[in-house]
């Protein structure tokens, strides 16, 4: 029996033949370059059977290839099993090894496809580069998968809703009014913005259009009067819209964001973030348009957390941290038993956040791995194929919930059983990585990478490394992953400096397939450091609220720096966290912050 | 009466406008992009009085402003006092904030004059974006300098030798052979060069047309078969001439470079490194001739010292380091005279120096800071102005020399009297930066930045930093300061990610303006390091032999791992050194690496 991805390809490689395309290019993306995928534009999940979130697939008349990084290879080898598709393999993520395969496979007078209203402009620059230097040209003008998908599913149809206060600390006239300043700083006269977060952050508005991030499919146009919010008819009821409306926010139809751009007059000067467009809006502009570009001013504004939103995810964390230890008792109460699995852990862990108030879903799948399932960074349990909770070893379980006063987002691993020596040993690297860059102080404007080596310095002592950033920017009751802002080694976008107000993760691991995966993982808040004359600083402080196993550590190799971190951050965990708990979750508690 | 400074700016403007030209800009270059710049284009230096080694002039009818980074702050403010010409802080080596002023200050329709032929190309383009942005444009064919510098000094004239086996570890030949191969990969048929140290490395010659670096002034243009070396009449001898013809290299006369560049025909293919060439030769190049642009192979190819170089590097280490001991011993035995200045300092060291086999001269300007003066990183006593070493403090010694068999660079720092508690937790906290960085293993193809933080941690963490990079690339016998490589967090080149085989400096530092300054200086060399199993990993070899001085320590801020790494460096030290010294030298030796 033929595999069903084969046939997949087979359909679309005969749409190329008749337009003459010698290869396509399937990204991971939407119109809105967006992280989470409403199923319409999952093509590329459709057409490969790759189900990880991240992954380019070339397809020529001979070659399949999926381009995916570290994190994914392990699922993706088992998923691409017997479609023919070759996982190709991506070191760091991020790192456009595709291009260098284009560059070498496509040749003068060659067409390469990709669906332009899914193509990052930034991305289809690199690929217009890449295809001049060896004579082929880029087709953006089609579709391919639409032909060749029966029954794509539809855009998503969920009801938008407000952010209100208290947990929406600023009023969305005063949002508006901070962009528009920035678009006048800009010589502005226009502003497309069609990032999701960006949307949902300036107008004050969620949705739950995808599975995690608290946002809803549209775009928005933006002049120093007036906005237009391009929308799916029917998400926004009469009465938002008329909120809205007093706002100076009118609704458009979602489709109509294109034409609108097309019919730009000469005279306008129009803002876009070239890193948050894709071509085919980019395109839709009229030349005679004067077009500004720079990073969009609300992701700048958003990554920012105002003192009153920073009080909120204080208040949120501890929400957080109470499930969290109610869920790790349980766990501790019932692992002895052998009877749970992966999926069990999903379960409980998200019925303890739901208990909490300002709950409003999971901010993105949660990951339980034990032992070998714990080295796939993005490993997800299913109901198929998942691993008995029994013996000895690691659990590693990442989860995160989003709350209306905050996102959270948080690794631990318990030890089951009795842990190995070098299980411990890697335990204690990570964590000592994770501490080396929680207690950091460094100069105001610090780049990113620099960050990143403090957490991995510990493991590199050991010739380990891993193949994710250390940390990712995260929203307020938004993206859980969120720029600029990031803690990582890849190309850095221009404005990614640490700034006071800015929310990311640390989160430093060791993946050994097959075997076990270590991931410690916390959200930290910039704040200022102590000035001692040498100009501003920053420090972090930490804001996640949860134990971190002692039975996993090898005390041996830490610092007393490293132990006194420790031991007041579970002071910190216990003090915040005690009064909300009681009989053996607050056992549970006491025990797992003694001091070490 | 006028400052001489001001009479010459006022003959500098008269000629601008004669020519119409609204700001003259004089970088610190020559047209071989030098570091040392022989005295006939050390226009900048005659203009403005500043005599540092980096700093940009720009002048208009109004204004006169020297641009230079923190390195120089103290220095300039003293020189350019008078002069009527204002200095322009720098916060950070090579932050180019002189073109957000010409951007602000120079309008439609103006012309800003810079001599093409001392201009790098890429800072040419960075000049022609800066002011294609505010409408202005670029004069290049102008040395408005020679109109109005009556008795510009003339080239220089110093005879060209030959680096020979043993020390040069590879034939002319087989250099050749190398850069030939790299040209054919990159598809070129010709290949210019004008940067010193690569023709110098490439073909086993060295001169001494400037102070320190042991290079000579010439261009090279090489296809496959044939090489010419444009160099001055009179400075390579009939038998040199001979021996370099005999490995296919002609000589023809310096100025005839362009004249040759602009003669090439349209078949040809020329490899040229953006970084490494003028505007000015770029421009002689025809539209016809095919450019191929990339890093120079020389300079690829000599970053990375093989195994036989670095065993010369691992003997010359010994001299330089028995020079040394010499010297402090000495110094001990003098200081409380309270005789000892700064210039004794100078005279001493490098007469120490001189004493060694293999010898051939400084490798740039002893810089012996006493206190205040050492928070000056390029600090210069002269006879008029030089500090006596007395009372208590510290005294920052930053020296180095050229050997046939490598080229040394040292920063120490001595407890003169009693240090401060301030002084020696400052010490301490350079120190720890210093040994961070030394023990660390890394993968292969770490950025620059990431190292570099490593070595700013410590001071970090007390809301200290430093303004100049961590380390730069060293030359073999060669310049002190070579590319591509360097720790530290400016932009960094495309090559400049860590290989086996590149030595770098390692010389984090504080600096208190008026107080003291501490750094402390060793090279070290890139070489393997243990595979974990985790892809290849580098590690550094300590190369630089010479105690640190343990009076000035403040031990309770050493972790184990410090005081054992330094514990160890000291056991080295003394082991190598021992053998090569007696008396007075061996007993001060062995006081100095006594265990801590």
């Amino acid at each position: 029996m033929t595999h069903p991805i084969q046939t997949r390809l087979a359909a679309l490689r005969a749409a190329m033949q008749q337009h003459n395309i010698a290869a396509c290019l399937i990204p991971s993306s939407d119109p809105h370059l967006s992280e989470y995928l409403p199923q319409h534009w999952q093509g590329r999940r459709w057409l490969s059977g790759f189900n990880g979130s991240v992954g380019t697939l070339i397809v020529t008349a001979g070659f399949a290839g999926l381009w995916a990084d570290s994190r994914y290879w392990v699922q993706a080898e088992q998923e691409l099993a017997g479609s023919g598709i070759e996982l190709m393999k991506i070191q760091n993520v991020g790192q456009p090894l595709h291009l260098a395969w284009l560059a070498a496979n496509l040749g003068p007078g060659q067409s390469l496809a990709v669906d332009g209203d899914v193509l990052g402009l930034a991305a289809a620059r690199a690929l217009q580069d890449c295809l001049s230097g060896c004579g082929a040209s880029l087709r953006s003008d089609l579709d391919l998968l639409q032909s060749v998908w029966p029954q794509r599913p539809p855009l998503p149809q969920q009801a938008v809703y407000e952010h209100l206060p208290p947990h929406a600390c600023s009023s969305r006239a005063d949002k508006l009014q901070q962009v528009r300043a920035a678009m006048q700083h800009h010589g502005a006269s226009q502003h497309f913005i069609s990032t999701l977060d960006d949307i949902a952050w300036l107008l004050n508005l969620r949705g739950a259009d995808v599975s995690y991030n608290p946002v809803f499919i549209s775009h928005l146009l933006l002049d120093q009067q007036q906005a237009t919010l391009f929308v799916g008819a029917g998400k926004i009821d009469a009465a938002l819209a008329l909120r809205l409306a007093a706002d100076g926010v009118q609704l458009a139809d979602y489709h109509a964001s294109k034409p609108t751009l097309a019919a730009l007059g000469g005279e306008q000067r129009l803002l876009l973030d070239p890193r948050r467009i894709t071509l085919g809006l980019r395109q839709a502009v009229p030349e005679h348009v004067t077009l500004i570009e720079a990073i969009n001013p609300s992701t700048l504004l958003k990554s920012r957390k105002s003192a009153a939103e920073a009080a909120h995810v204080r208040d949120t964390m501890v929400q957080d941290g109470v499930a969290l230890a109610e869920f790790f008792c349980w766990f501790e109460q019932h692992v002895a038993s052998g009877e749970l699995t992966e999926l069990t852990i999903d379960r409980e862990l998200t019925a303890a956040r739901a208990r909490r108030p300002g709950f409003v879903s999971a901010s993105f799948a949660t990951i339980a791995g034990f032992n070998g399932n714990g080295a796939q960074p993005h490993y997800r349990a299913t109901p198929e194929q998942h691993a008995r909770i029994s013996g000895d070893g690691l659990l590693l379980i990442d989860s995160g919930g989003q709350y209306l006063g905050g996102t959270t987002d948080i690794t631990r691993v318990l030890a089951v059983g009795t842990p190995s020596a070098a299980q411990r040993r890697d335990f204690t690297l990570v964590l000592k990585g994770m501490i080396n860059l929680s207690r950091a102080h460094f100069p105001q404007g610090t780049l990113s990478p620099m960050l990143d080596a403090l957490a991995r310095l510990p493991l590199w002592q050991h010739g380990i490394d891993f193949g994710h950033g250390v940390g990712h920017g995260v929203g307020y009751f938004m993206n859980v992953h969120e720029g600029p802002q990031t803690i990582s080694r890849s190309q850095p976008e221009a404005h990614m400096a640490m700034l006071e107000g800015m929310i990311t993760s640390n989160e430093p691991g060791i993946y050994r397939p097959g075997q076990w995966g270590v991931r410690i993982e916390n959200l930290m808040l910039n704040i200022a450091a102590p000035d001692a004359g040498f100009g501003p600083f920053l420090q972090f402080e930490t804001l996640t609220l949860c134990p971190i196993d002692q039975r996993c550590i090898e005390r041996s190799l830490l610092t007393r720096e490293e132990s006194d971190w420790l031991n007041d951050y579970h002071h910190t965990v216990r003090s915040r966290l005690a009064p909300h708990l009681a009989g053996d979750a607050l056992d549970w508690l006491n025990k797992a912050t003694a001091t070490l």
